[in-house]
């Protein structure tokens, strides 16, 4: 089968490689029939992920038919048509319990990064009754593809951990893909005021179609001002973090409310100054999270209630050996405006 | 009357002073029975509190008999003993409504910092029916200067925020008063291991005896090693961090485990180093907060049902012409092993 | 001044009475430029609330312009437009702490019931500073009408108390003001599903056009059939009972879901059967609360960021001199199809 | 092997019937050492409980050693000794996601009940990695077999359900096993108050023991002033119904302050009469919930750490070959004064 394969930093190639086998009971096959590129795949390439060595086909997101089921497996059956969660849940141990699947004691992010990932025509999903979803009948499979990462990602990361309630003022730090996810998503609170800041006006301006209801240009080093103005010199209820460098984390510390929550979504390379000299009596939560997709069931029920359109996030399609231009203008995204880019079998 | 002055850095005496007046409807005077000293005072005598101008009497904790009260007062009258809180709340404004006493727009801890405080014969408390509690029938005054601030404090700051709960993990890095206030009140969820962290061998001592299930000296610099053992290397459900300097806060980063929260209560002076770099993918939780005092009618219920014996924290006495004794004594603690002392007028 | 005076079971009139004065530092008095008529107002009449008596003025909602304030009321002047909460709220007792207002050991429900209501030209406000709540700029002041009692009713005790969520799904029973009034706040929520449920096909098709998802109309006693196939068998998350009757809490009882919650907002007069026998062992909910007006703040942030129209609910309008008019239409809603009529100065 | 049979109502033997067999590969068979009898036991003697047909070996309650297991059990393996919960969870569907294991779509309370029970020297335990829990080293496995079910069901049903807090007050209305189960676990939130109720002079001197603070005889009919008086005329936080009769149901609701909960454990046989007329306006909550034992890992951890001493629920002990005395024994339990009794193999 073909199958798009990490080599080593900077180094990559579609290949032909054998189709995956039934390893464990508990194991599926599934024929890939849509998958796209993550931030993290292009972090991979570049060597930052040192769990995913050289051989390994990348990709964690994905819908496709199941073709095969370990004996174990009783939720699906061949021909079943179902989303891939980034997130192998083995549903037993003690961070499954508790719904923090990314910590699955044998499971987590594995997919595309320390086993063989979804972009390739098949692929084996340890652990399938809990870390395949069935697609509804009637569903967009190709909205849904959103659903396997980025969504629950935005969601839970940023939405949920970062308390956005009816009436809220919410900023969002980071107006990339991952930013906009929780853009989409924050608003199933109904938040008076959201708020999105970056760079790129092209991608604000996106933000805007989007539904924030100020869009802040932070190039010209007065997004703080900007967000004071708006909120009446009180901060931001919730200040989602979607970028993952020092600069941005440290705005969110000078955008945030009294008794207002700064929820990380960024994935941090080096530590960052933590202003405990003017925080400490603020009333502050932080928080840090791995999506647990644990809020997909919750996720397909409201993109199945059309309350929101996940397709808005897909900028482009390639076919599976067109990979290579896929990851280029997914890599290139200023010049490009992509946003999601949707790779079909 | 006479009344303990701030002065300027360095400086402070035991003063005559005019005994305060009614200067809005809902003030109350209260003659101060018993105070107490609390860290925060010793900061403000270095100058390190800018709020605090020379001049002021210092002192926000204590227990007393109301004296006066203005015509908007109908909680309290004359005669009845009553609790001060550290905070003063109008009850009214946008944080007052939210429980956040600490930030209410014209409150928040102002006695012995923007006005004059508790450390004095008597003492004029803004906001009356929303910043004294009745003193319930039986209860022992002394026991109850600890919930003027310290109880709540580590309460609310380290074993709320924390979110201590039945069979969790607990450690607790610094055990002094405050620490010490957040190992009883941490009790009252039954976490299955408190582990109490500090360089003090005495002080250690003391926390065994207050129901620590296990004490770390961290003098050999091996604590994140003591903690792993401690708990199967999972780190600890909750770290509260009692001391308020970059290293204890670096401490509790390595003995979080996934899923954690860091409740900060620890005054800080400086910016600390957050490890995103480590922690962005733990889905973990960093709290701060000034004490709200909005637990404190569940704190008089628990002391009065006997759970909590608060008084274990009371070292020292001295009658207020010896304040500057007190002072001495408290300022000095690792030789006078000194906790809290009471001050009677 | 104008007022509408309850004279005994079925008796009313449009009488001339003195204007209320400052009655206590904390009052304030009010002239009333919109009010409106509530359900509770026909209990009134009919001589079923035995706490108001005769003679008293009724009415407990609206917006208004300060005339004069007490000694104590700090956060209002003469001047200032207010909205009129249903609830006033002393701000200081236990009850009022916990945001129970509605259980004010001095407040509560007094307006237009134990002391004189809105239904006039003029009306004297307790414990103003926790009571009103300033109008915004800009606002619309018709619609604020609605944030004095039946959206906060609506939304506190059906929305927030049946935990409505996004992806979930929900009944309400009773598709009448408070029942639309829930309608439109449970959107805040995104549920995937909103399944309105009345007799009266004129309401039914209201709730459509105000966000229902579906409507079934109760009259040929299969309304419980129709549920079950609209959530594939499984019942509702949310069952709001919104009509006050044994019928309406019965069917709930039968379409909450296993896990679900039956959040109670009719006022009912006789008890119920409550069929532990069936439910026991279904981990459900049932809650019943009045309105604490708690939300308030929440809601006026909500409606100023026009996510919601509570305009939508007004359906006519009178002049307080024909206020007997006023109550006939809105008494005979099944004819008129009257949800809330607004009564200006 | 030695099995205690239902054969029909009224009629019971200890059987020799063959050893069970793995039947799916998620199976696993247990050697039980010690399991005891539940009041739900005694239900279905007296043919109370349709699901169960006769020719069941009987019993859900028990700890043992794994004797074998199927092949896609990865979490345990033959010679583990283990805690067996009485709820068997596949850990895969909607419900179990929920950790709503009692409704769990293919399991929830089967053992003994659709399946052969523990009441045997062998029990097949379906879904055993999600239905079995190692027994910690050093364990006192007797009083482990309180974690099977009632310790959970005071716990989750009761106490959980009930939000039992710092400081609260609580009232447990039937002071028999379940009752004192919530007894010992209400403990772990440190409530300021806990009044047991019941008829039996016996069991409330045993529950004064276990921690009550107050021990009520109903006997009088004054059971409702005599809560009261102790709770200063405002009812309880919480009540829990640990009966499962109209007239204890009623009592919660006589006693239950406003804002308070009625936690509901009992097993109805019919429905009871709820005075909403009474209790729309008071702002309470009523909760009903088959154990889940989602708890499980949180009691392991506050046993291990000896927060609580579940033996002092057991007060006799009887060899399998004797379990129709032990039946005896635990089914007069007015004149043995047996709480739990214990079999063992």
């Amino acid at each position: 089968m073909k199958a798009f394969v990490y080599l080593g930093p900077g180094q990559k190639e579609l290949q032909d490689r054998p189709k995956p086998e039934i390893t464990a009971p508990t194991d599926a096959i599934v024929k890939v029939t849509k998958t796209t590129i993550c931030g993290t795949d292009l972090h991979v390439l570049k060597g930052d992920v040192p769990t995913c060595q050289p051989g390994r086909i990348l990709g964690h997101e994905g819908v496709g038919i199941v073709e095969k089921t370990g004996a174990a497996v009783t939720a699906f059956k061949a021909g079943d048509r179902v989303l891939i969660s980034c997130i192998s849940a083995c549903g037993k141990c003690e961070y499954c319990r508790r719904q923090m699947y990314s910590h699955c004691s044998t499971g987590g992010w594995i997919l595309g990064n320390s086993i063989d990932g979804t972009q390739a025509e098949f692929v084996r999903i340890p652990y399938a009754d809990t870390s395949l979803y069935p697609i509804p009948e009637g569903a967009d499979e190709e909205a849904l593809v959103m659903l396997s990462d980025i969504l629950p990602t935005g969601f839970e990361c940023g939405v949920l951990n970062g308390k956005v309630a009816p009436g809220s003022s919410v900023a969002i730090v980071g107006a990339g893909p991952i930013g906009l996810a929780a853009l989409l998503t924050a608003q199933f609170y109904s938040p008076a005021r959201i708020i999105m800041i970056d760079l790129d006006a092209n991608r604000l301006e996106v933000a805007s179609r989007f539904g924030a209801t100020a869009a802040v240009n932070s190039g010209d080093g007065k997004a703080v001002d900007a967000v004071m103005k708006l909120t009446g010199g009180r901060g931001v209820d919730t200040a989602i973090e979607a970028v993952g460098i020092p600069a941005t984390f440290e705005l969110c510390q000078k955008i945030v409310g009294v008794g207002g929550t700064i929820a990380n979504i960024g994935v941090h390379g080096t530590k960052v100054d933590l202003h405990l000299e003017n925080l400490w009596d603020r009333n502050i939560t932080i928080t840090t999270r791995l999506v647990d997709t644990a809020s997909t069931p919750m996720l397909l029920s409201v993109v199945g209630s059309h309350k929101i359109d996940p397709k808005l996030l897909i900028t482009h399609h390639f076919k599976l050996d067109r990979i290579l231009d896929a990851y280029e203008t997914f890599g290139h995204a200023a010049n490009t405006r992509a946003l999601k880019v949707i790779i079909e079998a």
